[in-house]
């Protein structure tokens, strides 16, 4: 794969079909480890529920194209969907607010698969400051700034309690971070070039709640 | 407001306004903690970094109105977003896969906040089975449907290991649950009726990567 095609590619690249490869991804992984040589769109499309000229589509983004009769070879579409979604390469990050999610974070080693690297915590609490976490060291906000001198991280996730979800964002973008993972369920503002990913998991409970009513009726 | 045209607006509530309300809502708690009397939509949007039409538009789905020159009464706008997201009402759900993202929900008191009750969990591993994580039983796998028969609870929050998606999927179909909040990158097929919401944590990482490196050129 031409690296400069792929880094074309990649800002052209929409968001449903970065949102799909992590679960063709996720298939074709589970086939790789049964040691499936080769497997069709037409069987992705009906494993996933995903048409087909969908899948097909998807694919051809990363310059992969499946052989007539043959389908795709499944351990070199594992290693192409991996490098593709950046999930063979390491990027640190941080976790700034240890409570419950944080620290579940912190001791997800299944974060490593995809290439996330949490190498520190930071809290306001005394009670954490200092210790480590799932392994990761726990140090006290107030250092972030200086922290990230010295590291210069660019991912930041952030656990905050909703209040603190926006003085917390400023504070990591001033500190140099380029990234945001937002779990809190506030609408993050910053400067354009930062990348904020927001993962409002209340928001798809509102959905399951909303859905499920429909259903009732 | 009236019941039945609520009922009847959920039902053609899009996703993209499902999105958006938990946003209003975090925010408009925020002003009501501080005894904020009113909220103008201009003044949302600001915060939010959402068109003040649309805001508009989204709120007038549940019939709520902002006065001119006054805007929003804060403390209603609070109830009015938290009935109609369902947030005020209690949701029993089960956890399957108690790891550190199902122990993190478990212990998580934050989703009471959002109506989110969870009463059980389900796992395979003998260490956990039969003890409590944050408060919650912890049952086993083998025994849900029977469980399921006396309990009947609805919602199923799945954070098993991704090749056990689909099966555990199925299991909580066939005990009777109809809605499936699936934490793993596995694309789950179900039968129709069945509520499905993906929070897939591992795709948020993919556009965060693909982002970021369409910044660095």
């Amino acid at each position: 794969m031409n690296m400069t095609k792929n880094n074309e590619n990649r800002t052209i690249l929409p968001e449903p079909t970065i949102r799909r490869l992590p679960w063709y991804l996720s298939y074709v992984r589970m086939l790789d480890n049964m040691n499936v040589g080769y497997v069709s769109s037409t069987q992705i499309s009906k494993e996933l529920n995903v048409q087909s000229s969908q899948i097909a589509k998807d694919l051809s983004f990363l310059d992969i194209r499946g052989k007539t009769r043959i389908g795709y070879e499944v351990h070199s579409l594992v290693t192409s969907l991996e490098d593709f979604l950046g999930f063979n390469r390491h990027h640190d990050a941080v976790v700034i607010g240890t409570g419950s999610l944080g620290t579940a974070l912190m001791q997800d080693h299944g974060l490593e698969h995809y290439g996330l690297n949490i190498v520190a915590g930071f809290d306001v609490r005394g009670d954490v400051i200092g210790k480590q976490l799932g392994g990761v060291p726990v140090f006290n906000i107030a250092d972030l700034t200086s922290w990230q001198q010295e590291h210069g991280v660019s991912i930041a996730i952030l656990t905050v309690p909703v209040e603190k979800a926006q003085e917390t964002a400023d504070l990591a973008i001033a500190s140099g971070m380029t990234a945001l993972w937002n779990f809190t369920p506030y609408r993050i503002k910053a400067p354009e070039g930062v990348v904020i990913a927001n993962t409002s998991i209340y928001a798809h409970l509102a959905i399951i709640y909303n859905r499920m009513q429909e259903h009732e009726q």
